[in-house]
């Protein structure tokens, strides 16, 4: 069962415009409702997961439910991927993720194009951010390896922890990043620090192939 | 395995009965210990996204669970349910939604038929409907065709994480909606709301099976 | 795969212990955490929600995971047990409900055996009840037709559910309702207000039974 | 399917040290954003649930997934790991714990090492503790008995009930304990206060050994 490009291209899209437009438009409803910061984390955190498994289940077998160039990058590293359907994934991956914040603004009667003004910087939250996407990507490989068909919980479970145990509430995808720096909202990222949060989500990914990449190896294999 | 029209139309109604009488009755109970709007919609969100599950399971094999005219609509579009059983699915959807919000009543000891009072208008919200109402239709439409035995899972966590992604809190159903203007609690929707909710629901309907329809179709049979 | 009777009863009693000891304890823990009683309640629903998951996967195949007279009493009617193993069964529920009430208090160091006062009576409660152990009956009798292996699961969700759509928080089983009578804390329930809960959850399961004995047969069947 | 000892310590390690900055990590996080108790552990239990399950799912195949001395001793006492595996293995689970602190002090720009100074001791908190590992090694053996493919999810779920259902939080992990001692947050306990709980979390994995070491099994085995 194989799907033409344009179809794998819209997947990706779609499928990352709906999941930042969950992770912001969530954002916006759980910060509008609560004066307790820590209810609109729960608010902003369950459907985000809940919105992964379905995603992932849903454009996986089309596109392989990348969503994220950090995941891409790390399937490029491993060379499971042309360089070339890579480079339209990730133009698609940031399209879908400017679009989803553009629909979450348009369903909450908001500006449709907003540019954040949250700061989210600093070594800390680069080191969480190595941390969520190095513990994002392991979950994706070690998945596909003993258990391909619980990806979608995997990753839906993995997020909704790492929101909670990352100071950053793990972005962990330069996409979605991207997406959240158009949205002067709860989810928001400033513009600028974008480059900060980008590097560390790539350099998590290829410490995740590398210490994977051997740790699965079987006695039969190393 | 095939049941007789009277027993899934039981089974739509039943169904649906229960569903709305979840939103409902939540909605009641959530706002009823809680001063934080966050918490009485964390409070309403995960019942129903639980009941979905349970109920889908439960009643897919007699009726096909629709418990949604939207999504008897996408079938009747896609010619996979004739125009006659349709209307009677829509009957049934409907005489169950407002038995629901009437047990939801009963149990709480409100009066048994309310109006409900609560505005939700607006382009803002409409766009909100379409949105939820395209999401859960193509849910429904790729789990069908890539994961079927996961639909209970995959509508019920759509559900959870459209309650709080939508501005509207994602409707998305036409028989709940209708149900729903029958209580005048947390849940309620003015009978005079519904005509622009329901044809954003069948609106976004509409444009999922559209584009599934071509998103799903292999390099074999494109 | 057959257990002996003293195995099967020890499951029941040791599930039922391990239930009761969740719904009491995460009350107490619950209760003495916070001021907002939905926020109470979410965290008594979660744990009560998961711990069934894992008792039934547990004990299930051990003595069929009822740990609930009116379980055990729909499956009487239906000739699926014999008088003398539910009656048993009966007492070895509500002898481990009482030691998982005795258990939670000696966990938080309170006094291991109290008597409730709190009020849990009137028509709306006993509706409740009705309505929260027919479907959860209902939910039983069609799992184990359709999706016999996901009963774990659909007990657990549906039990969240019920928790915030019936107005009594969905007892629906009476050696559950006789141990938390044992505890004055914020699961408990006044002794002299068994009688009307019993036998409300004993008219649900009976409706339940008669109910989905129609609904569940095929053309074929009927 | 086998890989090397340095691959099953890795796994143990690893595996217990992202389990612990969660544990340690969401803790820090809803502490800090939340005045209600019962919110911050709802933001503790969810990403420590969510988290349990990927973990056992990606590294079970490697190790086993122990995570946990508890667990190894019950294994042990079950005859089916060797007395030198168990204790690298024990090794390998209490640097990972302490690890697990660092990482997430890291993260959250707190001082690396820190000396945990809240007080968890007493007969109730120990009695708690053998509930809860008495509880888990229950859920390990007959879970992997009759559903092992479940076993990270019974985990997560049990876990997730745990945290509510036992007045100690259910550490029920001698090498979560100690990592925690680590950290002065939400999460930690007193380094004196280790040998209480450590010694009633291996009474509580013997009883479950000895328990469902008879429960377990079948009228033709027994």
């Amino acid at each position: 069962m194989t799907f033409t490009l344009p179809r794998r291209l819209t997947a990706e899209a779609l499928g990352t415009a709906l999941l930042v437009c969950t992770v912001v438009g969530s954002g916006i409803m759980a910060d509008m409702l609560s004066d307790d910061v820590a209810i609109s984390l729960l608010g902003n955190t369950l459907p985000t997961g809940a919105i992964l498994v379905v995603l992932i289940t849903l454009f996986g077998p089309i596109s392989g439910a990348h969503f994220n160039p950090a995941v891409t990058f790390a399937f490029l590293l491993r060379g499971e991927i042309t360089l070339k359907v890579a480079g339209y994934f990730v133009i698609a991956q940031i399209a879908g993720g400017i679009l989803g914040s553009v629909m979450a603004h348009g369903m909450f009667a908001l500006d449709l194009v907003q540019i954040s003004q949250t700061v989210r910087t600093g070594s800390a939250q680069w080191f969480a951010e190595i941390v969520a996407t190095f513990g994002l990507v392991g979950t994706i490989l070690a998945g596909l390896r003993f258990k391909a068909d619980a990806i979608p919980w995997l990753v839906g479970l993995y997020i909704t922890a790492a929101y909670w145990f990352t100071a950053s509430t793990s972005f962990a995808n330069p996409a979605v990043a991207i997406g959240r720096a158009f949205s002067d909202t709860f989810a928001g990222i400033r513009p600028t620090d974008l480059p900060g949060f980008i590097t560390a989500e790539l350099v998590g990914a290829a410490i995740a192939v590398a210490l994977f990449g051997w740790l699965l190896k079987t006695s039969e294999e190393s």
